[in-house]
């Protein structure tokens, strides 16, 4: 089943999103946003897609209408947004209820979430993201496990609150993680050691976690109560107060989750 | 260059290095530790070493000493264990300082850390294992390297306070990373959602994050400072305190970062 739909929106999940979608065989009608510029960077990458301008799409041959948007944009221009009769306006965000669509012109509504972790310049494998699909319509929902058939073999069909909860969790697993290597390399960059040395730890570590379960998998000072060691790192961190005070939270978090 | 080496201490590193030692073409004269059960564990995975319950090695055919036990036990060990003449001592923290060793009845000291997690029920692929080497004296480095780079093709010469900052990087890199997908479980078990789901983020997020830097990898609701969300997932965290902490604490460092 092919679809025609319209991208609203021109930031990192809309420019990984859009070609793939033509790529298996939609058509990407129109992609809107409000620099030109950045509308151009991904219609440029796309066949026939039209640059657009304005939220007035009641001309649109689109039949769903993918809103890419930062969280805090999404109901604004879900408000504003003129669409054709029969259309479908689904969003594409962790954590924003699907009622915020409620008083769009949209006929129905849904949300079309890829759980992953998009920069713009490193490649997605889009059957490995897992979509997380809702609709109140069954008949929508239906046309969106179809869409995302199309990009992955992950598809579920989850309900706002659950997608939050999953939202959060998969902070803690992707942004936090990633925090974690960030002061790791602050740390060896000040040290003028090569962030290099830590790699083959951090491939291990993960593959481990993934293998086992973290909680199996913990190992370190925290989790061996090694107190000594807590405090020469802590003190090590005196140059700057909020890293030692995360190290002091996430240490004392594993002790006691043990 | 084949050597005889005793091991003191029956841990997660004892029991893998042990064995690694011995592949790799060396004689493990003796295993000590004071649990029976705990040597026979690492004497079994074997072919020839004797069991050791007491710390008197002057009989000891082994001219390494590899002290593999918890941080705060190497200075007690170090100052008891008896040792033949002209052998050398090291031990295998990234924490503790060499001249913790200095009191010890041994000729020659060093460090001999290999930078990486070990759990008994998973296996370590040792070639790719970093090890960082340190000792004042040349001859005794010098061994030190052909004894890591039996094991590894990974060798480093690293002061005792580049060895700490090093281990400081670890802790964030590995332990910390590892309890933020600890965390993330318990979200997703808590809300009854598999934490499968989560895998293909993960497996990029590390994967993006080595390949272009966690700076340049970061996403997510903090770098974008988009405030709604994370309050929302701070109020979703209220049913634990220090949860709630580490989420603010983090995205906080995150914004701060950028």
């Amino acid at each position: 089943m092919k679809f025609k739909i319209a991208i609203i929106g021109t930031g990192n999940v809309a420019w990984h999103l859009a070609p793939a979608l033509e790529e298996a065989g939609h058509t990407i009608t129109e992609v809107y946003g409000r620099s030109p510029k950045a509308v151009a960077s991904i219609t440029n990458r796309l066949y026939t897609a039209d640059d657009k301008r304005d939220l007035d799409f009641s001309a649109s041959k689109a039949e769903i209408f993918i809103l890419a948007v930062s969280d805090d944009a999404i109901g604004y221009i879900a408000d504003e947004v003129i669409l054709p009769d029969e259309s479908i306006l689904v969003h594409t965000s962790g954590s924003v209820h699907l009622d915020v669509l409620g008083y769009s012109s949209a006929s129905y509504t849904g949300i079309f979430y890829p759980l992953q972790t998009f920069s713009k310049d490193r490649n997605i494998a889009f059957e490995e993201v897992p979509f997380l699909l809702e609709s109140e319509d069954q008949a929508t929902l239906q046309k969106l496990k179809k869409l995302a058939k199309t990009l992955s073999h992950l598809q579920y069909t989850i309900k706002s609150k659950d997608r939050l909860a999953l939202h959060v969790a998969a902070v803690f697993a992707s942004n936090f993680s990633n925090h974690m290597l960030r002061l790791s390399e602050d740390i060896m960059a000040r040290q003028g050691l090569e962030f290099e040395i830590l790699k083959p730890l951090i491939i291990e570590t993960i593959s481990k976690s993934l293998e086992l379960g973290a909680r199996n998998a913990q190992t370190g000072p925290a989790v061996r109560e090694d107190l000594n060691t807590l405090d020469l790192h802590h003190q090590f961190l005196n140059y700057n107060e909020q890293m030692a005070e995360i190290y002091r939270l996430i240490s004392q978090d594993i002790i006691d989750c043990n």
